[in-house]
């Protein structure tokens, strides 16, 4: 069976990206690594064990990553970021605490040490910052030619970034990691903006998951509705939450939701354009191309594939 | 038969677009109008009108279009277009000047009357600055929906500008009519660096043409070593010239020569991106698409096309 693990900055489409991935018998969800970004890397984490836990699925491990770049001593959560996903990353939802702990490897080890054991098997998914497979890829350059693969959530090559007009808020938090990754020759599959916001949540669709009357199903119809109503002061016009991580998961679990162009990427890291996820024209004619970038998708099927497998989830979970 | 205008500042590129139109039976070439960027307007007619009288058809017409962009007074030459096509435009190679002198009619009614004319029978291919198309879509709008398309060879989508990091030679020159032009609801098809900088010509082609002992074979092959020599300098790691303005000829007479993304453009026309061509946001989920943007080509079967064509009609120009 494919074995996924998720990288997440444990905000509110991560927590959704975790009911995707958890309601996918065609996957075995083998770890979560916590990165920064929607919120802290511990509140991540924190997160991350809570949600496990409420939506029945306490084996899923969770691994603490790195705190932030590398090119930095520190970070802080944007304004952006607590509005859109609340103070505590899961639109303001108070949840229990889970009782476990976090694995006491680090992050960047477990990533390496699962690429060793499942090789072709595993899809790594990371949805924040870059940073743990950047590290990772440092430490042991061999796993990117034993990896099942990347599925990444980040970057935008068709359109607008949503940092400004060129930067994706993933990339942008640590352009470097994303270059190196993008350089490093691992294959990826980058599931940017340009299909991200075409997958959109609205508040019927929610109301499914709070009329189950579970706990699971009330904890997220009322994230996700914040959400909803973060992106009505934000992108007004877009009709519903961009469903930007479960995305990935989606993809990771079954390639043909979307279509891809097959390209060598890099990123910005220097000039105006810093954060810039583009191609490299240096790589234009090889005849190895390192990514697939979604440039379209499947609209109706990925929303149908998502509302089935997480309101699944939500009823059997509590 | 499909109808072509060409509407060109006629450089190395541009001439190598107009020996692929002539040496393409599948259409007929009614008209030449002339824009700025390579070389002031005045300069791209005279060539313009030379090169149909070398290469045997003198009965193409050619129309002077507008100097400069709407938005500025002049237009000035820059320094690495006279680097890159010979201050006379065409590598520095002397032709004779032709005997004919441009229509009298300006360029942007001629286009007008030609799509009321040609209908969808007709291509307009645009390989300089959108000006000319721009004007003629706001003085008569109405033919957006009578023409049968516009192919035209600007911007970069999936890769780096050649400008700068992320703008186009012939978008820069007017980003503000390119803008114009994708917002106007006309059917595009972008030929830009994403594909033309894939498909490159180098000296032991042109040798072909100097081969076949005619002044047809002689000019393209002197005009095109001096644009080849060029690219040994501001492009050293390509290997050749690219091959724009003749990519989007190819594509008028042939579209399966690449593959398209269907996607809303606009220009980024503020900021420190200006000249940027990029998907709009905004219009990411409209069902319509008006613009085609190439992101695959088929490298060989266009280059084959073009020797076969261009080779041809300049055997049987002298």
């Amino acid at each position: 069976m494919k074995k996924l693990i998720l990288d997440l900055d444990t905000g509110v489409d991560d927590a959704l990206a975790i009911s995707y991935a958890l309601g996918s018998p065609e996957v075995e969800l083998i770890g979560i690594t916590g990165t920064y970004g929607n919120v802290q890397v511990e509140q991540g984490v924190r997160n991350s064990l809570a949600i496990t836990d409420l939506l029945g699925h306490p084996e899923v491990k969770v691994y603490q990553g790195l705190p932030h770049a590398s090119t930095k001593d520190s970070f802080a959560v944007g304004e952006v970021s607590a509005f859109i996903h609340g103070q505590n990353g899961i639109g303001e939802v108070t949840i229990p605490d889970s009782k476990r702990e976090p694995e006491t490897e680090p992050a960047v080890d477990f990533i390496i040490d699962a690429a060793k054991t499942y090789g072709k098997d595993l899809i790594y998914v990371p949805t924040g910052p870059m940073t743990n497979i950047a590290a990772a890829l440092r430490k042991a350059p061999e796993i990117k030619d034993q990896l099942g693969g990347i599925v990444l959530m980040g970057g935008a090559l068709t359109i607008c970034g949503n940092v400004n007009a060129w930067t994706e808020a993933n990339i942008s938090q640590d352009p470097e990691a994303a270059d190196y990754l993008f350089r490093s020759g691992a294959q990826t599959t980058m599931i940017g903006l340009d299909v991200t916001l075409q997958t959109l949540l609205a508040y019927k669709d929610t109301q499914r998951w709070r009329d189950l009357g579970t706990k699971a199903g009330a904890f997220l119809a009322d994230m996700t509705d914040y959400y909803i109503k973060a992106y009505e002061t934000t992108d007004p016009l877009r009709g519903g939450c961009g469903l930007h991580d479960p995305l990935a998961v989606g993809v990771a679990v079954d390639p043909t939701l979307v279509t891809t162009l097959p390209i060598n990427m890099k990123v910005d890291v220097e000039g105006p354009t810093r954060g810039r996820t583009i191609g490299d024209n240096d790589r234009l004619s090889d005849s190895v191309k390192t990514a697939n970038v979604a440039v379209g998708v499947d609209v109706e099927r990925f929303l149908n594939e998502l509302m089935t497998r997480i309101t699944a989830l939500a009823q059997q979970a509590d």
